[in-house]
């Protein structure tokens, strides 16, 4: 069990904290995490919604902050969000814009929350229209991580974070991509194993570098996009039958093609490939998410093209020409 | 008319704008200024919600950023929030969260809005709990001033405008003080006249230097909040029967007693005086409110306290000791 007791230097004026999780995490972890918690002498209020991409909304935004006004959360207060991407993105958002912004903390019980979702401050909620069409860049004061919540993580969790580390292998360091070679390796009938400790505190370091640098995502930062364009586009298509992980690796397959050193660790992991036949995955279907994505600019999409492991780049490329272009997919 | 062209060169990169307004504002100046934006070359797409301080909600905002995201609006197109305090509240909210922050301009249409919610950068909705207890610090790229809009105001509204440019006088700005004695003067049986344009500019002037200095609000530009924290509690407990103005006019008088000047002037303006006889505005029903007061820290409330004009303090107040003192209401 994480010591919690940081959070008070962190935070030495409040007197409250709200433990913001879902009901997967709550029902695992909820009553443990308030005890420890309470140990550091704050009142804890829990605000659990259900577990699920489905409650990444602008409803359940209200709610979190509606939740904060009614046990009448101060300045100094804080929150903590506990769980995965989902968690931890509507937790920033809330404490992003609730009295136009209070502290919070993050503690990722994923491994995609680990070396992604808690890393960089990036907060928001998906419309109707397009994932995470609406949030704010708030970076939690505190990133609390414990392997120990890896141990009950689904065999499906478990790749979205793998998907992720490929990605920052392929961006930004061959040594990790050799890394990562090896653990798939040691992939079999049950699945893969988790990274170690040490991997995962390597793509930690590369993505605070990166936002370090480029907090507002106005240019290199940009680079941590790869595979998410399509791959966002695949999820959506998929109505979410396809998982983050895979969808970022089919989205890594289709900008990846003059590489092929991905495609293979990405078949060595069994991540899937995306099915040219498979009528949700048309080229329309696949494109027109586009329209909506951020990192697109007037009639251009900002796509990351590797042109080797640790060499990729950022390229405009006309909506038009990627619609000419569609027979790729 | 405005000139919009100014706004091609602080949005460059921009195809699109949204004109986000109230029914009253698109009634009476709706489609001249879709008519003036399109000349500027944009494509216009407007956004109208109904008038009031009821529709500065969630639900209102989470329609704006929906509308963005209908139309497809990318982050180098922006927002134009038209109209009075709500209206660019909200469209600054939008702004702020829309793709994790896009560019808006703010074009107030009411003397408010001018000297007050269109300077410094906040914006917010509000909560079934309390007035803007979500939103976010996100400045609008330019504002545009017409005094031609102010033609079309009503008394109430133009009194809303007057008493935020008393509190600024109060707090910064003994010469103003006088002017608006002097405008006072001529206030008669059709009300008080419009505030010239000098005067506008130099509250304007004021808000602008304190936001520059503390734009976060982690000192000096608490000041603003003058007369505020029992004015919004006033206007909570009146259910909005009270205008802002005259809400911020009895908060001044609250904790103005030092300086009998305010209430003079006050007086003068015709504000109205604060009923002890009646039952919506008991002690209990005005301090409910600031337990959910954004300047509330911890137990205490931050006041500012004038002890002359151009000589107003922060000065924090026990929640408890303001229960003792609430027969000072």
């Amino acid at each position: 069990m994480i010591d919690f007791s940081v959070l008070r230097q962190d935070f030495p004026k409040a007197t409250k904290v709200a433990l913001v999780t879902d009901s997967n995490v709550e029902r695992l972890y909820g009553d443990a995490t308030v005890r420890a918690l309470e140990a550091t002498g704050l009142r804890v209020e829990r605000i659990v919604f259900p577990a699920g991409e489905a409650s990444k909304t602008i409803e359940t935004y209200a709610e979190l902050v509606r939740g904060l006004a009614v046990l009448e959360f101060s300045r100094t207060d804080f929150a903590v969000g506990f769980g995965g991407g989902v968690v931890t993105d509507l937790t920033g958002f809330a404490a992003a814009t609730y009295l136009r912004g209070i502290g919070w903390a993050a503690v990722p019980t994923t491994l995609l929350g680990m070396v992604d979702a808690s890393v960089g401050g990036k907060t928001g909620a998906d419309l109707p229209e397009g994932k995470n069409l609406v949030g704010a860049f708030w970076k939690p004061v505190r990133v609390l991580r414990d392997a120990a919540y890896l141990e009950t993580l689904d065999e499906r969790e478990r790749m979205n974070g793998i998907a992720e580390m490929i990605k920052t292998a392929v961006l930004f360091d061959p040594t990790l991509f050799e890394a990562l070679r090896t653990l798939a390796a040691a992939c079999g009938e049950g699945g893969c194993p988790l990274p170690p400790a040490d991997l995962i505190e390597r793509c930690v370091a590369w993505k605070e570098r990166i936002v370090a640098e480029d907090f507002r995502e106005g240019g290199r930062r940009k680079l941590l996009n790869l595979g998410h364009t399509f791959g966002h586009a695949i999820e959506h298509a998929s109505h979410f039958a396809v998982s983050h992980g895979e969808a970022v690796a089919m989205g890594m397959r289709l900008v990846g093609g003059k590489v092929p050193e991905i495609g293979a660790l990405l078949d060595a992991f069994g991540f899937p490939v995306l099915s040219r036949d498979d009528p949700h995955y048309t080229a329309e279907r696949l494109l027109a998410p586009l329209a909506h994505d951020k990192k697109r600019s007037g009639d251009t999409v900002t796509l990351v093209i590797p042109h080797a492991v640790g060499d990729c780049r950022l390229e405009d490329v006309r909506l038009e020409d990627l619609r000419f272009a569609a027979n790729m997919v």
